[in-house]
């Protein structure tokens, strides 16, 4: 007999999460969870949608759509600087099928036990195939990134590489190409949330967000609650080697290859930090173990504009995922 | 032009959000909302997702599909003793249609201003109609009423009047009932949670759930997690004076009678407590203003059970919602 939505989520997931923590009085089961937040922390809380077609190709592996679920939901609570506590996960499903919920929960779990982070409740329901994670980190408010706090003069870095998942994207459904360029694709399936940095960049950087819609549209962000304007450095994005392969394969221009550094999907963290704390941002990005890369400058003003980029691919300042 | 996300967020949901409590630090706009819990309280937790055609005919309208998608989940609340606090909303829609926009965020904001309840936060995107919220409310640990604590004699008792929504569900695609029956759909598009009773009842009560899958089913999950069985009078069960005259009009049944008692989506608390505070049961009731009526009792064993059924009409033990 097949199983029912109760059994369902005490097989796949109940059964599969690791122990709660200490501040999980009350976890899957009931109509609420109960949770307490540590004295003198503040409660940091993210939700992220990912529609089939629309956040991931429709033939992406259950276990890599769940990774990405938590990662992207992860990788906001980093960009606060918080620590990841709980979270919440409500799931659409077309049909029942056991073996795509067994590789779904495998996924999931694979990254929350990796970060200590239980799942405490959510919701199961039928319809078009959509997963919404809701979570939650500790932070202590003095310190908490946000992205209204950048100062004019202040450094912009961003972590890691940038382009991959847009390049992945470009690959992933080519047979021919998908062994050669497995770390792009594995860096849209897979993203890695950037926690380590983001924990010890608060009280450091002046303020952050993580690289969702793609550079541009999310410095810009920055920009506007800062009120301020940034100059960026065309030649100081980081780029992987992967990347570089590719672009060298394909024989691509500085405008397709900015397209895809723009593209989004990264999930790595851009902040700004005042030059003075310029060796802080170094050995905390070596504690984590996280190259990060100096890209430009915040200044007064209103735009993003490019330091070094060519007459001819200046049109495209704006790059990035827009859903509507 | 079009407005993009970031301003349809802006001009449909952060403009429309009443003051922020001082529990909120941060709201809608960055990567993270920062939230506190007050001194000496739990953080209570539920996320539900309403799918159209599913949770609400196609037909529902925004605004009533968005009073649903709040209410279902302050429910959730309510059935906890908690307080709501606050809510974040992840919206996924295939199309941008700002009258739509406009109608569903008027529906959202009548309950949750009535409510005090800011949204904090959530996330916009293209698919299948869906809509999920994440709710969050403060309560004493040990007073929150869980499923798993009633005990053997305690008196179950019910919130309001069952059935409505089932048969409201049954008469809304029929223009020449729906004036008749108006009492019954609105039951179906805007449940009233029972957050004022739920409040009341946290320490008097000794278990409670919110019927949602239907009487029945929810008692289930009690005897189940409490580990004991129920009697249920069904003589007992409370039927509105709009049910009662789709029942004459229609000349239904018993059988067809307690199909739609028990078909669900009532958002009514089906709560258990122990004889002696009959007296408190019902003064919290009244200063609540919601009636409740006692209708069987808790029993050692695992199966519930009718008490005065017909035994032409018993096998229909088993009714209620199941997604799958």
């Amino acid at each position: 007999m097949a199983l029912d939505e109760f059994q369902l989520i005490q097989r796949f997931f109940k059964e599969r999460c690791a122990a709660y923590s200490t501040n999980v009085c009350l976890g899957i089961g009931d109509d609420c969870a109960l949770v307490n937040v540590p004295d003198g922390f503040c409660q940091a809380l993210s939700m992220d949608t990912l529609v089939s077609g629309v956040h991931f190709p429709e033939t992406t592996l259950p276990q890599d759509i769940a990774y990405k679920s938590l990662a992207v939901n992860l990788s906001d609570l980093a960009a606060m600087g918080a620590s990841p506590a709980w979270f919440s996960l409500s799931l659409t499903l077309p049909a029942i099928d056991e073996d795509w919920l067994t590789a779904f929960s495998e996924g999931l779990f694979e990254l929350a036990n990796e970060v200590s982070v239980p799942l405490i409740g959510g919701d199961m329901t039928k319809g078009s195939l959509s997963i919404t994670v809701q979570i939650a980190g500790h932070v202590k408010e003095c310190v908490a990134m946000k992205r209204s706090t950048a100062k004019v003069g202040d450094d912009i870095y961003v972590s890691g590489t940038l382009g991959d998942a847009a390049a992945g994207l470009r690959v992933h459904a080519h047979t021919d190409l998908t062994e050669e360029f497995a770390p792009l694709i594995r860096r849209l399936n897979r993203p890695t949330p950037r926690n380590a940095l983001g924990g010890r960049l608060a009280g450091v950087a002046s303020s952050c967000i993580d690289v969702s819609d793609g550079l541009m549209a999310d410095l810009t962000h920055i920009c506007v609650s800062s009120q301020l304007g940034a100059d960026l450095h065309v030649a100081s994005l980081p780029v992987s080697q992967s990347l570089q392969n590719l672009l060298h394969r394909f024989s691509m221009n500085e405008r397709e290859k900015l397209k895809l550094l723009l593209g989004g999907d990264d999930y790595e963290l851009c902040f700004t930090a005042p030059e003075a704390v310029e060796s802080m941002v170094k050995t905390v990005a070596d504690q984590a173990g996280v190259p990060v890369t100096k890209i430009g400058k915040m200044k007064v003003g209103d735009t993003v504009d490019w330091v070094g980029l060519d007459s001819d691919v200046l049109s495209l300042t704006q790059c990035g995922f827009k859903h509507f």
